[in-house]
């Protein structure tokens, strides 16, 4: 194995994918779409492992199956071997385990909610009443709600849940259409869910599990929508910029 | 650095691309589309270097540009520190250098233009006519037309290429029309292109740059094509699987 014999690469993107794999590409593809560039060299480096192999994320924080965390450290450290400078994840459901895998591999991570909930402060009035669409464990884990009160300090955000049958039939079915290729049943439901949650009063809905903006956009969902995963590629390209631009200052 | 710190995965196909960074995904969607798959555990693991500041291919060919070797093995290193068993490239023009890649890099490579070849030899006739649109250093450097003869042994293969004119007035252009994000633009200089091809005798068209089957397809372009971005898929698909099912029958 080698190692140590590449250059150093300013602004490269470690990207913990592959949960799952599509989903990593959308957000490979909003990275390019947020990127000012004409040509190849302008845009942001980035170094991707998507092994699809790390166990269901969901499964795991029911205790239906094995924790994902072993298999998120290893697809990690790849990344950090290749000599990434920050780690992202396009999965919002594997920051359950954030605090383990920041600490563990040692470099600067974007915490994907995080990017989501600063989007929704952007859009939503002082007493917004906000969807949420995300698996069960994002939801049951109050991942995006709890918070909710360090990033949205200053607003009494209401947070709009699907109810536990919309979640079953609709939302859930809904992501695994979608991990099997079957975009058009995914949209079909995530329509029926979102159009329950404007029913109730949401202004505007966040789209919180990967799969789910592979599928929905404001159009399909008849009302505005917090793309989390295109949230947290505008950041990506802010950092990498910033990073390469400081670099290009500090060379004479 | 850590390094050695993450356990052997079986059929880890490792990707140097980001020449261009969206040809790079629409290789990756290839893989996907390629694979008999229900869930994220059964994909194909891939690890890649998406470091779009590789100094141009073509550039370097015709001797105007600095050559893209030495970023090319420094993205290669990336892949193989983090733990790949195959190097693939999604650019054509790269495989001039495919050589010093390979005994470099220490790692088996499957060479895109023979998978393209082999798709060739499937569907053209004894004495076919073939069109290729490729970069300029991929049509001068004769890295489809003198492969030939070891892959195509038995067919008599006559290629037709595009003119002086109709590479610098359309495909050329095309091509920067792809990686600047003008799509449009670029699929209708490629349409006119593949006409030119077809009305001097063209029964079907290799897509020799990456950039191109972004645009063009056998719809648009009216004729069968040979993209050489699925073929490579199609070929890593098979290897990854293989590798896998191996590991799977040598573990009790």
């Amino acid at each position: 194995m080698q190692t140590d014999t590449y250059r150093a690469c300013a602004g490269l993107v470690g990207v913990l994918g592959g949960m799952g794999p599509l989903a990593t590409l959308d957000f490979l593809r909003k990275i390019l779409a947020a990127t000012p560039a004409s040509s190849d060299q302008q845009h942001v480096p980035v170094l991707v492992s998507s092994i699809p192999q790390i166990p269901d994320r969901a499964s795991a924080f029911r205790g239906t199956g094995p924790s994902p965390l072993n298999a998120m450290l290893d697809c990690g450290r790849r990344v950090v071997a290749g000599g990434a400078g920050l780690i992202v994840i396009p999965c919002n459901t594997a920051h359950l385990w954030f605090g383990e895998l920041r600490s563990e591999l040692g470099l600067p991570m974007l915490h994907m909610v995080d990017a989501a909930l600063d989007e929704v402060a952007q859009i939503c009035g002082p007493e917004g009443r906000i969807g949420l669409l995300a698996t069960d464990a994002t939801l049951d884990s109050g991942l995006y709600c709890k918070r909710t009160s360090n990033t949205l300090a200053r607003r009494k955000v209401q947070w709009c849940l699907p109810t536990e049958a919309e979640r079953s039939d609709w939302v859930m079915p809904a992501i695994a259409a979608v991990k099997a290729g079957e975009l058009s049943t995914g949209r079909t439901l995530l329509q029926l869910a979102a159009g329950a949650l404007r029913q109730r009063g949401a202004q505007a809905v966040v789209l919180g599990c990967t799969e789910i903006p592979i599928v929905l956009d404001a159009d399909s969902a008849n009302m505005p929508v917090v793309d989390a995963t295109a949230a947290l590629a505008r950041q990506v390209v802010r950092w990498s910029m910033e990073q390469r631009n400081r670099r290009a200052l500090a060379t004479p």
